[in-house]
């Protein structure tokens, strides 16, 4: 553990391989693209929620660019509450700088879906009240009900709402694919050992180019 | 990144905390104790699922000990799979050496409970056939009925099993609190960094000692 | 088979309560008022979704005012669809009427709350896509951070929205119960014999009176 | 409502189909046979939880060996409970009945799938706690893992876990179809009324004889 992440991710992976971990969840034939959190707040760095996320919103409009050109599933979640905070659970609790979140108005639109990004009227913003994409929401039934089998994850915060969302995913029976450019985090170190965990366990990591190759092959 | 992981865990805290994270979920009056996937095949290090995990398992049986002085529920889980693996689902494409957990028989007795820890005819025993404690079985409903509002989550692995069950856990409204000298991974560095992500966002990370204090005085 | 439905309801009481059926939920400490559907196309006897529940919505106010007056969590359900439908699913297919539910604009107001029971800012409006209250929304998760512990189920429909509301409500391990004047249906033998079968199997059916009675003591 | 039960029927099924509800859900391409709760307590009618449903046992049995001779999957459930009821939770409170469903034991095979259509090792049975077989158990995981599309809903109550496993599974996106001949319940009328109830609104509710068709035509 003395050892730098990135080396250490090295050994990791061997030692993953060798116990039977880390194989490929592996592309289905009925994508859909999740676009989890980008909303105004989370992508403004000089709010308490936000980071500089400008090059993983770039990245997720080129995979929103090829999915919208081959008519794929779009959804992009944002996380909403009441301005009671009821709804907020002891989520605010642990994290007091979610209190942002509350429902957009003109004035405050922290919960809407980064501009850079803007959801069509076709496309479905679904809004949640914890980290992962599956937890109390109707998202496993939308998912089943269009047919998807695939699901590309892209947004923030990869160690919270996108690992969570891929975890579920996969427990649910979609394949799970995580394109490495298109997700990132406040944290930077946080960012790279949950693609470790994720591609160990839960879905499948690979890169912003692999997932446009796929795409553009449907 | 190029720092070693205990010092990186100084700063992150040191961030987290100037932005709004990781504060406490704190204690409920009526908790219950979740022993994760501690079976057979998870304890022994000569398996593939397995690693040593002694410490581990005596840690959690300190904390066994005084919740079964103290009455209160206790709950095991186990992954069991039907031996044709169809509800293995997804998981054992990404993890092949899941294999390994078909249903226990004389001879395979793999998703047993550890015989260290062994349950109590009173104590209830979950079959589960993902990572979270709460995915696909009726723990929530449980939980609810028994009138428990604290979680103390114990057992393997961190960067899995344990992780998914603090994370649903929190989300359902259960004060979850990780006594850390209880779990454990078969990556060192990755129940580190686990244990980071947890205290910043789903639940309060602590001693075992803090733990057992806090059982006592119930 | 071939008696009316009022005299069936009395022998199959009898059965029940024989066959060990029937017994009581019971009230907790900590109620939530749940209003069900009871949204302008649903209340409006000229839309296809709609029938006349003008006494349902008014014995629904009653306990809405105690609820208030005794400051109760107080949750409004509506369905509503987007546009496209695509988050309709098979339930549209089976029941082509659903498609009026799309989210409301200032001239569709369909799946807005009656005005006549206007939801306060304080009080929480869940969108749902299907009948129960807890299917694809965070209904269970908001009422356990609330502390609640019975559901008083009111509004429409008793054969679908009421009725899967009060069975999830249940199994999660809520004590439910059905203010008799306070649930309606396009169809009054439907409303009669679902709430036989709730009475004998998921929820206590009782009279308004009673309820506030309840309400009014806490 | 003073109309006998077969009359009303078909006054709802016309105002029904004039409203624009009971229309067909369809058949799709990858069915599920799931088998509710034909358990030795339950197809007894000497026990408290039991009623002669010999007729019922033998539809099933029809359709049950054409789905074999298909190779589709074939899902049993149960009801158990530890033999404290810990795990029965509110449910056992409302049908003290179900006390008589604790874990089968060579003396109580109370909750054991009836041996006329004993299950095959490659077939499965889900232990459920509640009604609907999707509640607190991995079904619709297990049921997306395996590709399914349509479930084929047989067993029993007709008014309980028949009925809420429909409405459920219509839900998650599944085409939801129950031969009347394999569906049954203690109380007749009880029958009758949800038969009307799940093809108003959850599901397709047809003849033993269209749906052997149909299987036979995979």
């Amino acid at each position: 553990m003395s050892k730098p992440l990135e080396k250490l991710g090295i050994d990791i992976e061997r030692f993953y391989k060798k116990k039977g971990f880390k194989s490929k969840v592996g592309y289905g034939k009925h994508p859909a693209l999740l676009i989890i959190d980008l909303a105004v707040a989370w992508t403004d760095p000089t709010s308490r929620l936000g980071t500089n996320l400008d090059s993983v919103v770039e990245s997720t409009k080129e995979v929103l660019n090829m999915s919208r050109k081959k008519k794929l599933p779009i959804i992009y979640t944002v996380i909403t509450y009441h301005q009671s905070l009821k709804d907020a659970g002891l989520w605010v609790k642990k994290i007091p700088a979610l209190a942002d979140a509350i429902a957009p108005t003109p004035y405050i639109p922290a919960s809407q879906v980064d501009p850079r990004i803007k959801p069509k009227p076709n496309e479905i913003v679904l809004t949640k009240k914890f980290s992962s994409a599956f937890f109390g929401t109707n998202l496993a039934a939308l998912l089943n009900n269009l047919g998807v089998d695939t699901i590309i994850v892209t947004g923030c915060s990869t160690s919270a709402c996108v690992r969570a969302t891929v975890t579920d995913g996969l427990g649910y029976g979609f394949r799970t694919i995580v394109p490495r450019e298109c997700v990132g985090d406040r944290v930077p170190a946080a960012n790279e050992w949950n693609l470790i965990d994720i591609d160990a366990k839960f879905g499948d990591v690979v890169s912003k180019k692999e997932v446009l190759k796929y795409l553009k092959s449907l």
